[in-house]
Order: C-alpha cells, then sequence, then structure tokens
C-alpha cells in the first residue's frame, strides 16, 4: 500500500505533531486518554506536501483514504454523510506543526444540502436552527471555498431585516432563513454559473483542497516570514463529527485557559456563551460570560470541565488553552493546546509547576524564551490603551517614554530642570548633545542606525531611544517636524515612542514600569546553578555597575571609556587635547583628564569591588569629538554675507580645517582603536594611569578591585605588544610612586578578521580576549551597520537573502567560523586563556547557545539584558547537556 | 678550540658570504682563483654578533684568533705590524651579507705611528708620501674610531695653506705633513685627553670594535629599514695589507664595471686616476680617467686587467664592479661585487648572457627584478636633469606629466583642445571632474588616498597621479596653491609631477618615453615558456584592452564598469537613473544607457577577441555618481543671501535631501556592488542585456569572444544565487529575440572575509572566483586605505609595526589565509574551480609568488604591470619548482 495520510483521532498521539499538526495531535491525544472529543480523522501533512507537489492536486490514494475514514466515522458515530434521515455534518479545519492563529480557513457544517437540512429539522425539531446552520454553511463554504465575497451575503440578510423592521439576526425565523438560503444559492450560481454543490462528498473534497490552499494564502505566508515558520511544514486537515453550541439553551460554546494567561496566577480563566457557536464568541456580537458563571447554569458540567481542565494540565504538563461545546447538556472538548501568555505569566507559571511538582526546574527554565523578558525589563507601553502611531524608525534602544517635543540639548535640560518631561528630537546627536540626552525621557532622531551616537548612548543610559525615523522632517529653523506632508508638530506637542518598536505616537501613552517579580529571581536563580558561562554586563558608568550587579552580572565585560569623555563639563578639554598643535599642548589637556577619568574609574571599580572589570582604552575616532563640518561650513558660508568679525571667520575656518583634517571616508575602518594608542600613546598612558591610580586608592581602603584593561581594535600581534608595554611602563611608575603592589591583566577586542585569524600570535601578549562581534559582523560582511540598516539590509530580510539580521543574531556560518577559529588558535598558544564576546550578540540567546558550544567563558551584554542572558545561558547549558 | 671567528682570504670562498660577508667572500674567492690580491682575512658577521651579545666586547678567543691570522699575514709578506724596518700597514674594513655603500666604516694606513713612519719613509724613500699617509691615518682613525670631528684636521691643512699662501695640498712639503701631524696628535690629546695610540695592536683591535659597532650607527640602521635588510646579520671585518695608489706617477687606483651600467652595452666601463688613494677618486678633487685611457698609460697592466674583468665576469658569471690599485706598476684587485645597475641594464645583460652562453634563461630571469621595470613602463624623468622638489604626496599612479596649473575640469579640457599640456590641480576629484582628467597630463589632489577617485581614474587611464598631498593648500576662489607659507602657485604656472615618487617639482622636468626594447621581448617570452600561472590586466576600455594586449596579457581579469558610467556625456542621464522617482523613471533613464554600455563592451571584447574578459557589474555606491553634498550646502546657504530664485533654491534643496539620502557612513560598507544589484536589480539587468547584446552582434561577425560576468561584493550564497538567476533570465530573453546562442560564465569576487569563509557555499552557483584583495585587505585589517594611509599607516611602517604596507604586499599572515581558506574550500566544491587574483596585488613580485604558490589560476593587474607581472610569474614557478 501506498504512504499512509489519513489518521483516525484514535490512531494519533501528541507525539505526531509533524504529520497531524498541533490540532490534530492534541485531538487524537485527547481521544487517546478518554476524553469527551467529537470523533474525526486528520489528513496529514505530508498530503498536503503531496498535493502541492504534485500540481495541486489530490491524488487517487488520498481519496481512497479519505474515503476509508469517513467510513469508519460514520460507523462510530452512526450517522451518514448526505443522509436525509441521521445526515452527519463535519467541521473542516486547517492545523499546522506550528500554530498560526486564524490564518488558514476552515468550514463547519459540511454535509447540508436542500435534502439534509430536511433531516436535521426532523432530527432536532428546530427548523430554524437547521436553516441558520444551512445558510451559515452556505456563506462559509462560498467564502472560504469558492473565492465569493462575504459582503455579498451579509447584505442580503440586512435587506431582509431591513424589509421587515427587524434590528437583530434573532427576530429572523426558520422561514426567513430558508429565503435568505435560496438568495444564498442565487448568489452562488450567478458568481459561479454552477449551483451550489448538493453532493456531500463533493463538499468534502473542496474543502480539502480550500484548506491546503489556504497554507500559501497571502496573510499566512506573511505570517509565516514574520514569525520565521519554514514552508515546507505544511498544514494538516481535521475532519470532525459537528457539535453545536446553538442547539438551545441548554447548550453552549466556549474557551478556557487553564492558569491566567496575563497574569500566570493558577486559576481557571475564560469564557462562553450559551446558545451560540465559536464564531458568534469571535465575532463580538453578544457578549460572553466568565466561564466560573458556568457554575451555576450547569453545575454538573462545570465540575466536569474543571477536572479535565487539570487533567489535561497534568497531560501536557502546561497551562492549556481549551475550547469545548456543549451541545444539549453534554460536553465536547473541540480543542486544546498549550496557552500563548505573556512574560510575566510564563514566568510564573514555570516556578508555579516546578512548585506544584508537575516539572523540574531544567524543564521550567527552557519554558521561558529569554527574548519575551525583555518587556519586564523597561518602562512599558501599557498595550491594553490604544495610540495612534504616526511613525515608525528603528528600535534603536528598549523602553518607552512620553514628553515634549525639544529640538536642542539646551532647552532638554531647561525644560527638565524646570521638571518637565521631554522627548529629545534631532537630525542627529552629537557629543555636544550629551546634557539633552541625559535631560530627555527619550530620544528621536531621523538619521542613523543601531549604532549611531543618539543609540549607543541611549543604550548605554537605558533610555528609550528611535533613530533613522525617515518619514519626520524636521526644520530645525522653524521648530516643526512634518509627517508625511499631513501633521505638523512643533515644539512642546506631546509625543510618546517606544523604543522596543520604533513607534511614535500621537500625545500621552500609559506606561508600566518593570519589576522583577519573587517567581521571576527564584527561576534566575535556577538559572545560575545551571548555567556553565558567565554573564557580565557592558556598563560605562558607577549607576550602570550597580544596576548590572542588582541584575546578577558577574562583573562589567566593557567598559567602553569614550562616553566618559562626551560629558559636557570635559567635551572642551577632550577637543583641546584632539586639536593640540603639538605634544605639550595635548599632554596639558590630558593632565587636567586624568583626575576626572581617575574618579570615573574609581565610581565602577568600586561598585564592581570583588569582581572583573574589562575597561577598555579609548577607542572611537577623535573626529567623532568635535563639531560637525556641515554646520561649521554653513556657519561660515553666512558669517561671509553677515559681515562678521574677520577673528570670529578665520577662527572657524582654522577649526573647520583641522575638523576636516581629522574627517575621514570611512570612520569605522579609520584612525581609532589602538591605532589611537599607538600614534597618540600619551592618551592611552593617561587613562592607564587614571585606572591604576583608581585601583591603588581603592586597595589602600581595602577594596579589592580587579581591573582587566582592554586594548581595543587589534589586527596585529605588534600593536598589542606596544600597548602592553606602555602599559606596564606606567603600572610600573604608579606602583614606585605609591609604593603599592596591585595586579591587573590585558587583554584584546577580537573585532576585525585579521585578529582572529592570527589569534595564536595575538595570544602570546594577551591574558584575555573579547570577542566585539558587532565590528567583527561589520568587517567580516563588509556592512557598515549605520548604512546597511537605513539601506538594505530590511530588503534583504523580506527577500530572505539573509534568514536573520546578522547584527542580532550572531551569524555562525561566517562571523562565527571567525570565533572558532579564533578561540582554538588562542586556546593553542594558551589552553587557559580566558574568552568571552561583548557584542550586543551577548545578550541574545541563539548567539548565547553558539558562544557556550564553542566553549567561550562569558558573554556580556546590556545591563538590561543580563537577567535574560542568565536565562539563555542555562538554557544553553541544558539544551547542550542532554 | 671554539668557535671559529676568523679566516685567512685562501680559507674562504664566495659561497661563505653569510659569514665572511660580500666583500670579505669576494676576497676569499679572488685570493682562491689565484688573482692579484693582497693578502689579509677576515672577521665573521658571527664575531659580530658576539660581540654585541657580549655586550659589546672581544671576546679572549677573537682576540687570539685575530692575533694568529696577523701572524700568518706577516709571515705572507714577509712584514711585521710595528715593525719599523719593514712595517705591516693594513686597511680594516666592514662588509655585511647584503651590500650597505658607505653607510659603515673604514680605516686606512692602520699600523702606523711615529716609529714605524720612519721605516716607511726609509722604505720607500718618500718622506712626504710616509707624513702624508701618517697623518690621513691620524685623521680617518680619530673620526672613526675616536668620535673626532672631521672639520678640526681639516682646518688645520686650511691654516697652513694660508700662513703659506699655498692654494692646494699637492704644494705642502713632507716637513709641512709632519707638522701637521703634531698638531694631529695635538688634536687628539686634547679632545680623547689620552695621546694618539701608538701600540698597532691596540690600533687594529680598536678599529676593529669601530667597525662592529657602526653596523648599529644611525645612517645604517636607516639604509637598512629602507632595504629591509635584517638587523641580525652583524657585519664584518676585512683586514687586509695596504697598497697604494698614491707611490708616484708609476701607480694608481680605478673603479671598473665589466658592462654598461647605465645602457647594460657589453664593454668596460670605469675610471682611474694616477697617483691617488681610492678615497681622492671619491673625493672629486681631481678628475679621474675614462679606464681605456690606461690602454696609453701603461698596455701591460690594461691588457691584465681587461683579461682579469672577463674571468671575473665568466667565473662569477654576472657583470662585476670592481676596484684596483697600482702600486709601482702592479696591479691589485681590492674588490670585486655584483654590479648595479637600471632596469635597461639588468634586462640587456640577462639576455646578452644567455646568448654568450653564460649563464640560462632561467637564471636570466632571476636576474630582474620585477619591481625595477616599473621605471621602463611609463614616461619617466629623466633623472640626471636637476630638479627643484617642493611638495611629497601619495604615489597614486606612476609615470611623470608637465603641464600648466587648472583648477577645474573645464578648463583642463578647454586649454587641452587649444593644445596646452596641463596638470589638473583639486582638492579632490569627482565624477564630475572625468573629463578634465582625461584631458590632463596628470593629477594632482590634496586630499584623498591610493584608491581615491583621482588614483582609480588616473591608474585605469595610466595617468600620472599624486593624491593626498597635504602641505599643498588650494584657494579654488583665488585659483591659488600655497606650499608652506613659502610659495605661491597660480593658474597657469608650470609644475610636474612624478607619479611613481609623489614628488611635485617647479618648472619643465625632461621627461623620456618608455619603450619595450627588444631584449625585454626576449626575456618575456623566455618568461612566458616558463610561467605557471597565467598574467591578465584590468582595463575598463577598448584603449586599455589593446594596450594589455600588447603588453602580453591573456585576457581581462577586470573590467570595471563604473568608469564607463562616468563620462561627462553619461553622467547626467546615470544621475536621472539614480534619482528617478520610481521604477519606470529608472527603467527610462538605464533604456538610454543601454546601448552606450553596449558599444562600451562590444570594443572591449573585440580588443581581447579569443580571450576572455571579466567584466564586473556595476561596484560603487550610487552617491559616487551625485554632486557632493558640501558643495550644495554652501550654495544653498549662499543663495539665501544672494536672493536666487525660489525655484532655483528649492530644486537644490531637493537635491540635497536626495543626496544626503543616499549619502553614508561608511561608503566602502555600504550599499553598493550586488546589494545595489539585488535591491535594484534592473541596473544589472541593463548591464547584463548590453554584455549579451554585444557578444551577439560579435558572434554574426564572427569574432569570437568569452564574456564572464562577475557579481562584486558576495557575502552571502544567496546573493550570487538571486543575480545569477537574473543574468540567466535576461541571457535566455537576449538568445531568443536575437535567436542566437552564446555561451558565457557567471563568478563572483571574493573580496569580504565572509565569502572566503563560506566558499563552498558560495562555488555551488560560481563558474569562478576572483579574489579582490583591495577591499579584501581593507575588510581584514579593518582598515580603510583612504584613511590610514593618511592618517597612520606611515607610522606603522616607520615604526615597524607593519613591516610592509598591506595595501602593496599582500598580507600573508591575515589576507593570505582568507585566500587559503577561500581557495580550499571553492576546490572542495568543484575541484576545477578557476581563481584568479584582481586587486593590486595581482601586479607585486611577493604577491604573485604567494598566489603561485597557493594554487591560484591567474593573476590580473593595470595594464602597465603586465610584463613586470609576467617575468615575476616565471621567478615564481622557478623559485617554487626547483
Amino acid at each position: 500500500m501506498s504512504k499512509k495520510y489519513v489518521y483516525l483521532f484514535h490512531e494519533g498521539s501528541k507525539e505526531m505533531r509533524e504529520i497531524l499538526g498541533g490540532k490534530g495531535a492534541n485531538l487524537a491525544e485527547m481521544t487517546r486518554v478518554g476524553l469527551p472529543v467529537p470523533p474525526g480523522f486528520t489528513i496529514s501533512t505530508t498530503a498536503c506536501n503531496d498535493y502541492y507537489s504534485n500540481g495541486k492536486t489530490l491524488t487517487e490514494s488520498m481519496i481512497t483514504q479519505v474515503n476509508q475514514a469517513l467510513d469508519s466515522l460514520e460507523k462510530l458515530t452512526g450517522k451518514r454523510l448526505g443522509d436525509m434521515d441521521n445526515p452527519l455534518l463535519v467541521s473542516v479545519r486547517s492545523g499546522s506543526v506550528i500554530s498560526m492563529p486564524g490564518m488558514m480557513d476552515t468550514v463547519l457544517n459540511l454535509g447540508l444540502n436542500d435534502d439534509t437540512v430536511k433531516g436535521l429539522v426532523e432530527l432536532t425539531q428546530n427548523p430554524r436552527f437547521a436553516y441558520d446552520s444551512y445558510r451559515r454553511f452556505i456563506q462559509m463554504f462560498s467564502d472560504v471555498v469558492l473565492g465569493i465575497e462575504h459582503y455579498l451575503f451579509e447584505q442580503e440578510i440586512d435587506h431582509l431585516k431591513e424589509k421587515k423592521g427587524f434590528s437583530e439576526d434573532i427576530e429572523l425565523s426558520a422561514d426567513d432563513w430558508k429565503k435568505i438560503v435560496e438568495k444564498y444559492k442565487k448568489i452562488v450560481l450567478n458568481k459561479t454559473k454552477q449551483p451550489f454543490p448538493q453532493d456531500p462528498k463533493l463538499q468534502l473534497e473542496m474543502a480539502i483542497r480550500a484548506v491546503f490552499d489556504s497554507w500559501n494564502n497571502q496573510r499566512a505566508i506573511v505570517y509565516r516570514k514574520i514569525n520565521k515558520i519554514p514552508d515546507h511544514l505544511g498544514t494538516a486537515v481535521n475532519i470532525q463529527m459537528m457539535v453545536f453550541g446553538n442547539m438551545g439553551e441548554d447548550s453552549g460554546t466556549g474557551v478556557a485557559f487553564t492558569r491566567n494567561p496575563s497574569t500566570g496566577e493558577a486559576s481557571l480563566y475564560g469564557e462562553y456563551l450559551m446558545n451560540a457557536q465559536g464564531e458568534d464568541v469571535v465575532a463580538g456580537i453578544r457578549t460572553p460570560k466568565p466561564i466560573n458563571n458556568l457554575k451555576e447554569i450547569n453545575p454538573e458540567v462545570f465540575k466536569q470541565f474543571v477536572e479535565i481542565a487539570k487533567q489535561l494540565e497534568q497531560h501536557y504538563k502546561d497551562m492549556q488553552d481549551i475550547e469545548f461545546t456543549i451541545e444539549k447538556g453534554k460536553l465536547y472538548l473541540l480543542q486544546t493546546r498549550t496557552g500563548k501568555r505573556t512574560a510575566q505569566a510564563a514566568v510564573k507559571i514555570a516556578v508555579d509547576l516546578v512548585h506544584e511538582g508537575i516539572i523540574d526546574k531544567e524543564t521550567a527554565i527552557l519554558r521561558v524564551d529569554p527574548e519575551q523578558l525583555e518587556q519586564l525589563l523597561h518602562r512599558q507601553i501599557d498595550t491594553s490603551a490604544t495610540t495612534k502611531v504616526i511613525a515608525k524608525g528603528l528600535p534603536a534602544s528598549p523602553g518607552a517614554a512620553t514628553g515634549k517635543i525639544v529640538f536642542d540639548a539646551d532647552k532638554a535640560e531647561q525644560q527638565n530642570l524646570a521638571g518637565e518631561q521631554v522627548i529629545l528630537v534631532r537630525p542627529e546627536t552629537t557629543p555636544e548633545d550629551i546634557h539633552g540626552i541625559n535631560a530627555a525621557q527619550g530620544i528621536l532622531t531621523t538619521r542613523g542606525g543601531m549604532t549611531s551616537h543618539a543609540a549607543v548612548v541611549a543604550r548605554g543610559m537605558g533610555k528609550a531611544c528611535i533613530t533613522g525615523c525617515e518619514s519626520l522632517k524636521i526644520d530645525l529653523k522653524k521648530e516643526e517636524i512634518w509627517i508625511n506632508g499631513e501633521f505638523t508638530l512643533k515644539a512642546g506637542d506631546v509625543i510618546s515612542i517606544d523604543g522596543s518598536t520604533g513607534k511614535v505616537m500621537l500625545g500621552e501613552v500609559l506606561l508600566i514600569d518593570p519589576e522583577l517579580s519573587d517567581e521571576f529571581k527564584e527561576l534566575l536563580t535556577w538559572a545560575d546553578q545551571i548555567k556553565k558561562i558567565e554573564v557580565r554586563a557592558n556598563a560605562d558608568n558607577p549607576d550602570d555597575a550597580k544596576r548590572s550587579r542588582e541584575f546578577g552580572a558577574k562583573g562589567i565585560g566593557l567598559c567602553r571609556t569614550e562616553h566618559m569623555f562626551m560629558d559636557s563639563k570635559r567635551i572642551p578639554i577632550v577637543q583641546k587635547m584632539i586639536l593640540a598643535e603639538d605634544i605639550e599642548e595635548r599632554r596639558e589637556a590630558l593632565a587636567k583628564l586624568l583626575p576626572m577619568q581617575q574618579s570615573d574609574f574609581r565610581g565602577i571599580l568600586k561598585e564592581m569591588a570583588g569582581l572583573p572589570v574589562t575597561i577598555r582604552l579609548l577607542d572611537p575616532p577623535l573626529h567623532e569629538f568635535l563639531p560637525n563640518i556641515e554646520e561649521l561650513l554653513v556657519d561660515i558660508t553666512r558669517g561671509m554675507y553677515e559681515d562678521k568679525q574677520e577673528n570670529d571667520l578665520s577662527e572657524k575656518e582654522k577649526l573647520l580645517r583641522k575638523v576636516r583634517n581629522l574627517s575621514e571616508f570611512n570612520p569605522m575602518l579609520g584612525h581609532r582603536g589602538c591605532r589611537l594608542g599607538i600614534t597618540f600613546p600619551e592618551i592611552y598612558a593617561m587613562q592607564a594611569e587614571a585606572i591604576f591610580n583608581a585601583t591603588v586608592e581603592l586597595k589602600r581602603e581595602n577594596i579589592e578591585v580587579e581591573p582587566e584593561i582592554m586594548i581595543p581594535l587589534v589586527g596585529h600581534v605588534n600593536e598589542l605588544k606596544l600597548m602592553k608595554e606602555l602599559i606596564i611602563r606606567v603600572a610600573d611608575k604608579v606602583k614606585a610612586e605609591t609604593n603599592t603592589n596591585f595586579d591587573f591583566t590585558i587583554g584584546t577586542m577580537i573585532e576585525v578578521p585579521r585578529a582572529a585569524l592570527t589569534a595564536d600570535e595575538i595570544a602570546e601578549h594577551a591574558d584575555f580576549f573579547s570577542f566585539g562581534t558587532n565590528d567583527l559582523t561589520q568587517t567580516t560582511f563588509g556592512f557598515s551597520r549605520d548604512d546597511a540598516e537605513g539601506k538594505f539590509l530590511q530588503y534583504y530580510l523580506d527577500h530572505k537573502v539573509l534568514s536573520d539580521n546578522p547584527f542580532v543574531t550572531l551569524d555562525q556560518n561566517g562571523v562565527g567560523q571567525l570565533v572558532k577559529i579564533g578561540t582554538k588558535l588562542g586556546r593553542n598558544t594558551k589552553p587557559d586563556l580566558k574568552i568571552g564576546i561583548c557584542g550586543e550578540h551577548g545578550g541574545e540567546k541563539r548567539s548565547i547557545e553558539f558562544v557556550y558550544k564553542t566553549g567561550l567563558n562569558y558573554v556580556s551584554c546590556s545591563p538590561y539584558r543580563v537577567p535574560l542572558a542568565r536565562l539563555a545561558a542555562a538554557q544553553a547549558t541544558i539544551k547542550n547537556n542532554s
């Protein structure tokens, strides 16, 4: 015999999800354990795929097997399809391996025709119900199978109601419905040039084909794309005896979760409607009642349902989402599946199930999606409130914020001091805007990507930020924003931004504060016990360090020193340092920066007492600290017309020349990282001295600190060697001057391909490696993130040129190769070399799993992602140890 | 016994160069074959290295061995060091493994003191000679060994001459020299607080130490750095019996080459002076006479010298540079070494020696340095003429040019049409300057690196170009150039530029046309017979293609299509294409470009009939074809003050917005290469159609063509897959429309690390790979070449952070790893995959050798480097097959 395509419910089980789809497998499982499920059978996903590979044809074998299953079903129910006396009516529903709710098609009441409807009248003694069911069937079949638009049918009902002066469907009589059936059949004849199919077997065949076809309807394709569901899975088709919740007041239908899907609370949560079919609940015509009310209406059925719900949860070991129908006082289960839930509920349910002895800790850990946790860690928009989205940019820094629009940093500061909440809106930001960013609730820029200045600073500060919101046009002079020529917003208008989605909203939205529930903390404690990879945080100031520690970071993996340079009080000194004509002038400026940096480092090291702190020496190109060329140019050109002081102008021109001299064609690949340290050793020497002075100070206060100095952008061993020599010289000097000994280590970031390829040479001089996978991704792909995300990356993702954004999920095939090569070569030289990763991938679950499998020691991510990374690290450990 | 440090001349041979240094090995060799060499011995380079590792000490063992060798020398000559009656006088000379002419120290006449000088008087009966020799010794010894400045001694001679009213040294008598000796000794006593050392053995020891020390004097260190000579080689010391060319009119000294070192002509070339010491020839006080004159003065000695010269050339199988002295009619040889020569001479001598049966073809090929050949392939500056260098920039495109300064492209074109030669001087160039670059003799820019627009275009056109000449300040408004505040140059002033050295010169310089001599052609024919790797050219137009073919290219390895877009007539259409509001508008512009591209391809394919032509589809980011943002900004700002038409201004603002929209933070890593082809498939489709149309046209004319279509910047296999599908669709369309079949292949550039790392996947869809090592070097190092070369790369090279410029010589450790990985993975998938390299490394000898060893099929380089690459390819083959 050929392939098996069709399975009766009692032939399947929940393990057969791949073949039967989620719904089919669960119907089979419930049947298997003896729950009251209307009988039926499932046509497999294999059939769907074969249907497509046979040019959308149901093969002979499929039809034969369906007919055999139908025979069995008829024997089981004692009803027959098309039998006038005792007609079998069935539902035909899709059911894919991964749930795609509402995406594919369903036909109910199949089997009705001009004859069987009469049988139904006889059987139920309810002609109104029978004709209403028939017209529903025609309407649904026409829509789903024949492709006739829904409104054509709806307007017939409206006409009739109008004619009769009715306002509700319920007022229509059996005869009215009978008339409507006739009208419906005419519509079908008119539209398809064929009468409405009266042969139930033909109806069934057509419905099966329609469900298979719906696998590739537009909304299903889009849904799969968004949810990354592979196209090749296919859908199963479930054919099941109809039961009716609309057979009178002793009938009904409902949906319930075994626990609260919003809060996780361990109590039944759901609603039902008496004398109704499932679609009525969905349509929202009548308001359903809370599930607990059922206790009073039908205590027997309610008790049965509560027990079944409990049984199902025990059986599936997870919270279930159950559909049921009561037909003339008898309870039927139509579906059970694992219920969707909020992050908060996910955490609580997983932890509660452990306490209830239903699952173990490992299972609980695997139950919670780390990505989902991010919602819990930032101020968030109350999604229950309605919002008017006016534009969408890049989600640059998660969290939400509401405030008045301000267009410059000074005003942001002033208004903030005056107690107002503001959103700083700029084409892009520069170091001179830092005080404004600090003062604002959130930042919105029309240019720049996910690594733009605004984005990096905002993430560092944990502030909501949207960048690259190109549909907004800012007129700084008029202090206005234009949106698609539709709105104009002015300074002072209130907007809200959601940095997790990139949405800009008009007016104020409700925000909810983040909180780490007790269950969340407990779950993370279990994660820490299990995980075999350390989690550190990227933090640049004492506040962030403190937060990191609270969130469970076991050290700082990346402390960027440039943000300390960007403080508004320091930037003039930094600029003096950069524009210095000679080394003396530069040393003078550096001497002023030294005590400032020293106090920064002191603060951070103190917060992290007892834990390692990896401090990266200055990394960005120096022109990032200087004024913008274009603004200077415009100022100068203006000045020539406005008769400015000759002096002012020539000063500006001088400045322009210098800024131009420092400007670069491709700053990402330019004079930055250790290239600065090598050409201007005095800068790195100052930073090292500040670190060591702070170390000595704290040591004298008996505070244990572990500074790890990290040299950025090393591509050749000689770069590291030179910088290491420099730092050791500074350390020796500080030790001698203070007569104090201290420990420290020196390592490097591996962030250009050459470093990974020559990691054996580099390891000779490194105490640790930290993969900077942001830059490594940029250089390995040859993508500038700022440019790619605004220009072509979305296109690549939409068209599946790339399956994932490599800046979000580590590209294991390409960039990952370099991580593996670098790790292998580094450990060839030093078997115990400590290796971590500090790119943004350090907080992403799939990347964390890769990093764990590659044998690295730790990941480092932004403070707010630390809990998420702890969980993901535990998951990686569990998955790869079983 | 301990290590052997000292070798008598007859103990050595020319094979012992590593130990004896070049001079010592050759003196030994000449002694061994019975030539008249004054006897002596050599202290080895090993001794030098041990001297340094012993804290600059001559070990006991060294001193013992020197004394033993001295004994032998004394026995051999019958003279004794310090013997009043028959004193042995010696020279002490350095001699390193690789010649470092004039870099280290020499002491002559050692052994003279207050006693032995009297013996010399007796022996020679020439007191004037004896005291002159003594004072020369003191002077040289004091300079070299005691570190007393030379002028102190010179001024004593001047004083005496003045006092006596003499003008020439020759007028001074024996007594005068005797007095000067006394004065000299006082200077030494005064300066060193020690009398001049009278013990000849002490003199010798001090001189040996001085020679060892001179290995690390400043000029030797710098010379080694420039010439890449390893520091660890050390120098040998040669101690040799003095012979005197200044013993009267029957004595003399001279230098001769066995062939003309400038032209390669096979005749003795040199000069001599009678009654003189070597230093007199060098000092240029008297004018030496041509060597052939010696035939009349002393036919006997001349005949002997001619025979010896011939014998040495036969013995060494190469042109020799010989130093000789005649002492009282007897010929002595003091040195022979392989003579330095011009590129022209190198080629002629190598080929002539093959014809003379002295060397074989392989040896001839190995004799010529490919790098040196570049001189022969571009118009060059007559180095015999004196020039005033006023600035130095980056040598961006070799060749030399002279012309009047013009500051804009239109004027360049006008003046060129009027028959004038011009140099286009710009801060940088843009596509809109192309007609000016085309019209100019050479291009000089103050900004930009070796891959700047100006540099790339100029190299493509084979025009001289200097970029990044930052010491020039251009005032475009005043049409002036400021140089260090010293000169001002105006439009119309004549300058010359040397694109091979980066030198900018005032006024006109004499230029010499390149020519391929018959010998050069013959040598290259031999190279072609031997080499096992193909040489192609990078050429973008029919002229370059023709030149490449003349220079022996076996195909085009890189035809860049963007230069075709930059033609001044096309750029408006290209801009229209880029700024199109919708796909229709874009298609309209593309339709206009299609016939233009088609005729470009037709011309190139026709020139290369029968050979493969690799055409790379559009690569640069689109904003490269648009006006400059800064200029637009200034125009707009000006416009606001100058009351320009409202319309004009808003047009400009619109343009600015669009240009800004397309502008990028890191264009090198931005929206370019196949990323353009994927997001704007219509552009690549047009290009493919143009190629196929041209192919069909030529095919119909019975011209065989081999188009190879290359997709740039592929990083993920899906990119290539998509573009391949597109091109095949276009090909099928053209085949159907023209009813003509044709062959073509589709391949990709491997120029981002990810492509190399996933080459196995990519090879599934590629007919060939071409490593674009320019971009691959940029991404592997994380260096933007434009920025690196202007900002930190020179520092890296000067401070030996990097030993070579990776943009000139392929970085085998890093980038080369990726070339190896890419080749291995690609051939794993397709064992016969054709693989080449088309970066600038394709024309550099060390890179070519690496490429050959890695197993690639071809290199491709600029047309002018094709001969050089052919030779280097043959050398690589010979070196790695023996």
